[in-house]
């Protein structure tokens, strides 16, 4: 395959390399890994994960739960609140596979119980602090939700899931660390309230960071099979575990302005960005990319604007003269989820 | 087709009201209008625009050329600057149709003289002070350029193309009035130098809001088939004729944060914001959806984040009753062309 647009090269040691690191630890804390599929959403990456022993996964919609399935994945978590207009969607799919499904209102509850046909799994969505979806953990509906699941003829209560995305703004290690153990004393109490319950977590950062996970039931982490800049700058992973990079033509060279413009916009990439104080905004940092390895970022240059096609690179003289139009040269994306998302027909497994 | 996952509504009325519109204005400057298909991506919007006796074109990249190239379009110009790596689909296309492509440097061009099959129109690419890609007006490699493409046997030069992607960041119409006026006199100077050449004008804030664009030979505006919450802060249209909304279940209700959570994220709508000083960031205005109509903004109401999939609004108290769980509510996007761009494969015209 000739690269001529731009490809999201996925670099396979790499990607192997995080889904073993993770399942190590995962195993280290006796925790079972269900990660998330939303970043790759790719069967061949998924392959990946099965080979070495995976079978549980979670997914961030009903499409993306149908896709897996049609690959022959048979335990799938939803993660994502109920889609109340995906109903018979959902029905379909309780059809051919263990399915769960994420509530967090006594409202979608009672109207999922009369309007499902088979049995699955239901997570009741908390929420220890992201303040995205869920319900805190002291609410007295928690009650309500769990005796409405229990009463249903289709629906088995799994337990507690909640996803600690203010990890992402975390100021180092030691704020992980309390989110982690804010977020596991509240899910805790749940659990001895209703034993037998499964505690599911997730993020990226948390997983690859935290120094103890133990009596998370189950982890769910996403982002960590390719990682990215952001969560490098979180610190969940050396620049050299992030798996990987989009090629981008080279289109202008322009060294007196000390810039590069590339095949390779908002289209591509996200408009995902890295703000610093000053005004100043990271799309991506920007590497050598020959015979489908690329090197570390190059000093002193960054992706700094993006449009539908174009991206722009800043680039000190001293290294821009390396490079011409009809060049390749490799962007480490800021979300990987989101640029993985948009690549989706334009990826090269090296 | 009932809508159960974010689908872009696309108001046809509205469609080709703008279309009508710019159609008028590009007579009333007696200029020729060359849309920019970049926005819509898509055949059947198009053909919106062949019936209104629209036949030239405008692309951003090889891959949408060939596509709409498939659709009957036979006079395309790809305006981004040329990529050397897509040659052969390059010769391939000027095969079947009237090509015109865009360079920005001698080293291209050279390059592509030796490398082309079949005839193709160049436009030179001239930055008039936006500062991404092309050259300025009066630098001195233009008459090499010029020069190399009159020379070569299946190049032709057509003119001088140019977008003031910098009227997006203008502060009201004077702005944009000056950035035209500009823009203008540098372009024109360049086609009194090489007589018969075509001044090639783009953007659709100028092109929508320019009290006068006489001179210009050729139109290439986008964005205004559809317009967005952008658009409408530039003051390039009004709120009633933004054409497409983005139609999202809503899956949480948090009456107490003054929050819904809907099924509606960066992977449909982009990541594009509009920032306002205090940290505030609009990710676009929300409306209420109903049998394919939507409403003007609700008062109060915004998407205020985006993750992968989720979105929140900030919605008052009183308007927040009005919605549960499995309702659908409209997001007027900040940017159409990256939210169209997502959802190519979930749109319904109505």
């Amino acid at each position: 395959m000739i690269i001529s647009e731009p490809t999201l090269i996925i670099d396979k040691e790499r990607v192997i390399g995080n889904i073993d690191n993770m399942i190590s630890r995962a195993k280290s804390f006796d925790t079972e890994l269900r990660p998330h599929f939303k970043t790759h959403q790719s069967a061949e990456i998924a392959e990946l994960f099965k080979e070495r022993g995976i079978n549980k996964i979670a997914v961030s919609s009903v499409s993306m739960a149908e896709y897996f399935a049609s690959y022959g994945w048979n335990d799938i978590t939803i993660a994502f609140p109920l889609n109340l207009l995906q109903i018979s969607q959902i029905n379909n799919l309780t059809k051919k596979i263990n399915l769960n499904i994420l509530v967090d209102s006594l409202y979608s509850i009672q109207l999922l119980s009369n309007l499902i046909t088979h049995s699955m799994g239901v997570f009741l969505k908390i929420d220890t602090g992201y303040h995205r979806a869920g319900i805190s953990f002291d609410d007295n509906e928690i009650d309500k939700i769990i005796k409405e699941i229990t009463q249903s003829k289709h629906l088995e209560f799994k337990g507690f899931l909640s996803h600690a995305g203010h990890t992402y703004n975390a100021k180092g290690k030691n704020e992980i660390e309390k989110i982690v153990t804010d977020s596991y004393n509240q899910l805790k109490q749940l659990k001895n309230k209703f034993p037998g319950s499964i505690i599911s977590w997730g993020d990226t950062p948390s997983c690859s960071m935290a120094d103890n996970l133990d009596g998370f039931d189950e982890l769910r982490p996403g982002n960590f099979v390719y990682y990215d800049v952001m969560q490098y700058h979180i610190g969940s992973c050396k620049m050299e575990e992030i798996a990987v990079v989009v090629a981008c033509p080279v289109v202008s060279v322009f060294p007196q302005r000390e810039e590069i413009v590339i095949y390779g916009g908002a289209v591509h990439l996200s408009k995902e960005f890295i703000a610093a104080d000053n005004n100043f905004k990271l799309f991506g940092y920007v590497v050598k990319f020959e015979d489908n390895k690329w090197t570390l970022p190059i000093n002193g240059a960054w992706l700094s604007n993006l449009s539908q096609e174009h991206g722009i690179i800043k680039m000190p003289k001293e290294q821009i003269k390396l490079f011409k139009p009809g060049d390749l040269i490799g962007i480490l994306p800021i979300h990987s989820c989101l640029t993985a998302n948009l690549l989706k027909d334009k990826t090269k497994l090296v």
